[in-house]
């Protein structure tokens, strides 16, 4: 509908586009249809938007280009909730989720923006690293929390952030059959501090990811995920966990949009 | 316990390996620690039972070794449910999870199996086509059902066989949240098969797998789960939907006993 009510015999017409108020958000990438990589509903269609800006330095992040500020600066667009969602909406049609990554999406107050995809029917999954709690995280309909491991270099964050973030989710979500705590493996230091968090956290859902390098081979990924296995599969510690290599890479490699 | 109590002054010892009583069971293969490569529960720890025999005769079945009768005649250990245990426990520890996997598993009487493994603090895990329900597929802890899509040349069969099964599957298994209907996928035909499968079991979790071929390269299988992904990404009847690459054939490939 874009026109207001007649006023004194004269149609006043609306811009088809809403005007562009209210705060902006910076995002990298809008893309999909394409399928979770990671996580709880790995497997499953969805969206995905990208937001720029972290708290976080990992020493093998693969979105670095979403993290440093001026990479942000200069690629970011500013949207607003509404544009995002027409964004969306504008992508061929599919997927019943969008997910939303980063960077570290929980760096912005998205609460606005879960509230409109759910209105539209569209559940949300986030993925955050567990350093910044915001209420919103209680409304979506999908948490996965991935505490960075040693490998990262961000141990001292972890540290001093943690605690406090999964003290506020397990208050906000005690409802955890489509949330989960995910680790990123690369090797036996990664295995032991994912161990000590499920210990700390038991009634989260357990997941391990196994690490994966931009442009190694698949086959070195292979080699690392059978490494894995046949790590956990010895391990009492990891019984209830459930370890995946990167769906979306095994499928596409490093490829971004996809 | 190795002791009778006393009659007449003279102790009976008992032998320390039950005696073979009972029905028995033609068993390939015991096997584990290992990793479930399929279904809700992929990517957990568990060991593995692999009987053999099977009603149907797949076209591509990874397993043909447990399906013909003349090689579960010449190769099958006859086990009764206490030895089938004891196999397992003398493995390494670990794992939580045991899976029934064959052949078809629910052509064999498993319900004292199942109990007994319970007893244990071992959750079963069952996956059969759908073809033949048993009341014991009403006690295990997880069951996927993996009705057979059009490329295993088996369609009269499903036809004839899944409807009744799947009624028996729905009054007995209310809760679903561990179980669910996998269809392999090779081609667009079996994606209209999994799709109908889905539509006429909605109440039921919904996986893809993606077909494998014993002896092709990892990037050929990458290929195929690339492709099943663009698929079900863009169609709106696989929204709900996860599709996975076989967990066990991306670390290991094809290996036995892995």
């Amino acid at each position: 509908m874009n026109q207001l009510p007649i006023v004194g015999g004269t149609p006043v017409v609306m811009p088809k586009e809403p005007l562009v108020l209210g705060r902006t958000f910076p995002v990298m990438e809008v893309f999909g249809p394409t399928v979770q990589g990671e996580g709880v509903v790995a497997g499953l269609p969805t969206y995905f938007v990208r937001f720029g800006l972290c708290d976080y330095r990992c020493s093998w992040c693969d979105s670095m280009h979403a993290v440093e500020p001026a990479s942000v600066k200069a690629n970011a667009e500013k949207l607003t909730a509404h544009q995002i969602v027409g964004r969306i909406k504008a992508l061929d049609a599919g997927p019943e989720w969008v997910t939303f990554s980063g960077g570290n999406p929980a760096v912005h107050d998205l609460g606005e923006l879960v509230k409109l995809f759910q209105g539209q029917g569209i559940r949300v999954a986030v993925e955050t690293q567990g350093s910044k709690w915001r209420s919103w995280l209680g409304d979506v309909n999908c948490l996965t929390i991935s505490p960075k491991p040693p490998s990262s270099g961000m141990a001292e964050k972890v540290e001093a952030d943690l605690e406090g973030f999964m003290y506020e989710a397990s208050l906000a979500r005690p409802n955890r059959w489509q949330d989960c705590l995910k680790v990123v493996v690369f090797d036996d230091e990664d295995l032991d501090f994912a161990a000590r968090v499920f210990q700390r956290f038991p009634t989260w859902p357990r997941f391990l990811s196994c690490g994966t390098v931009i442009d190694e081979s698949l086959s070195d990924l292979a080699n690392r995920y059978a490494w894995l296995l046949g790590r956990i599969a010895h391990d009492q510690r990891f019984a209830q966990a459930r370890a995946f290599p990167q769906l979306h890479v095994v499928a596409w490699g490093h490829l971004k949009g996809v």
